[in-house]
């Protein structure tokens, strides 16, 4: 990659002991296009880093719904960690039926590098989370340290964050967790409708490089992983989120409960409402690893 | 009014220890149209009754951002106290121009009683927050003990928590509280245009009766109110918010820092970023006399 573009401040709100700042610039990632993210930082003592968390929305959501929604803030200032929040896709690519539907193109990226020629050009979350946005947040000189990472998610940005998480050959990441995630995306409608259309391969391709449940059954190393889904959730009940599969692979591939914990909640749902209900459990599973 | 309407479950999300519930109704206080609203119910053990805070929300917003947005729900769960959320107008009252500008008409309803013949068979929000809302709600057998109620709100929502709050007879509310509200209506843009355009007698019948100032210096018994801005808040900036000449009114009234508490806090803005960083103190606040 070139020499990292600068960040445009769009805007900043004090919230809690820390200011949320939304920041805008051109992604190279993303071909060229204006990638969005916001990013809170708690109030810092003494100038120290702190370190970073990072939450994946789902479907037809932003960089701002997890911050508006999640409930995320007040844990995360009280932990001193940083959130970042990015985009969920890129945004006016123009590739033709990219906005057609709610569940593929815009607002629904799954968080991989596509390789259908259409797609390959703007199509990189993965390359844009995993790489560039680190890249641009440090050369920026936001107090922030990278060697302290750890990934969140819900839906498909909790695919996303198990995805990121278990295929990071540098181990980028110290943990993951997920709301309600759509855990084994080459068995689902979800996930083969995105990996049939972003990826030549297709469902192969997708089993291969971006399917949690193949994933975890190829993670031969210790793993920290929370899950929490709901048993009134609309899509887990439709089968798009599977979460049973993954834990199956996991426990079969010898990752136990200390490694591996997924949690069904009675009567709880698919929304901000179930997310925000956990949020502070997820904070604090992170602080255990990114703290240590 | 007649016999309370039926209540139609419109959604219902378990959030904390607790659910959110959307109901509508065919609303008489707005004429017959269909009016929304989301109640939050905590867990409530051997069916005992909760005490209920209501919750007003600013200009554009509708009965889903406080509950989305606001950060109450944990705090009220574990509190046991209920919360309503209204809508902030009639919606599709068909009135010319309501639906012109965002700061008059649709989602701008200033929970007032309109009496100019254009609006007063629907713009009766005052009506329908304080005495529709309670009624249907007590009709449906829900488990709330209106004995015991309290009020706040948003900006435009403020002011609503405000008078609401100060002008009942009968003392309908324990305590009041509000962010940022708009605490002066009769000498702001905001206020003139909704009190001219709502009431025949414009700013002098808001003055009247829908002014927290004028309200505040007419109070001659205890009050008990908390009122948070931020000093980066650009309403506040241009004059629309006026919290000191409400604060002023008040210790000119004789009503001293433990009845009427005003606190500005640097750096926050008009934003659900800076209600939610004081959502635990409000619901607290309120605690104090709900459940006293």
């Amino acid at each position: 990659m070139s020499a990292p573009p600068v960040l445009e401040k769009v805007s900043s709100n004090k919230v809690f002991e820390g200011e949320l700042t939304k920041y805008k610039f051109k992604s190279e990632a993303l071909g060229g296009l204006d990638a969005n993210f916001n990013l809170f930082l708690p109030l810092i003592p003494n100038s120290n880093k702190v370190p970073i968390l990072t939450y994946l929305a789902g479907l037809t959501c932003t960089e701002d719904t997890g911050a508006q929604k999640g409930g995320f803030l007040g844990v995360a200032a009280s932990q001193n960690i940083a959130i970042l929040f990015p985009d969920t896709s890129p945004r006016g690519a123009d590739v033709p039926g990219e906005d057609d539907d709610w569940d593929f193109g815009t607002g629904a990226g799954f968080y991989l590098d596509a390789t259908k020629p259409e797609f390959a050009k703007n199509y990189n979350m993965a390359t844009h989370i995993t790489e560039e946005l680190p890249k641009v947040i440090e050369a920026a000189g936001l107090p922030i340290d990278f060697n302290r990472q750890s990934i969140f998610g819900h839906s498909m940005g909790g695919h996303g964050a198990l995805t990121l998480y278990l295929a990071s050959k540098t181990k980028q990441y110290r943990s993951a967790s997920a709301f309600a995630p759509i855990s084994n995306p080459t068995k689902c409608p979800w996930g083969e409708k995105a990996f049939n259309g972003y990826l030549q391969g297709g469902t192969t391709e997708g089993l291969e490089k971006y399917d949690a449940t193949a994933l975890i059954s190829k993670a031969s190393d210790p793993v920290h992983i929370l899950i929490d889904y709901g048993t009134a959730d609309q899509f887990y009940k439709q089968g798009q989120l599977l979460p049973e599969n993954f834990l199956k692979a996991a426990r079969e591939t010898g990752h136990d409960e200390f490694q591996v914990r997924v949690r069904s909640h009675t009567a709880y749902d698919h929304s901000y409402y179930f997310i925000s209900t956990f949020a502070s459990d997820h904070i604090h599973f992170h602080a255990n690893f990114l703290k240590a």
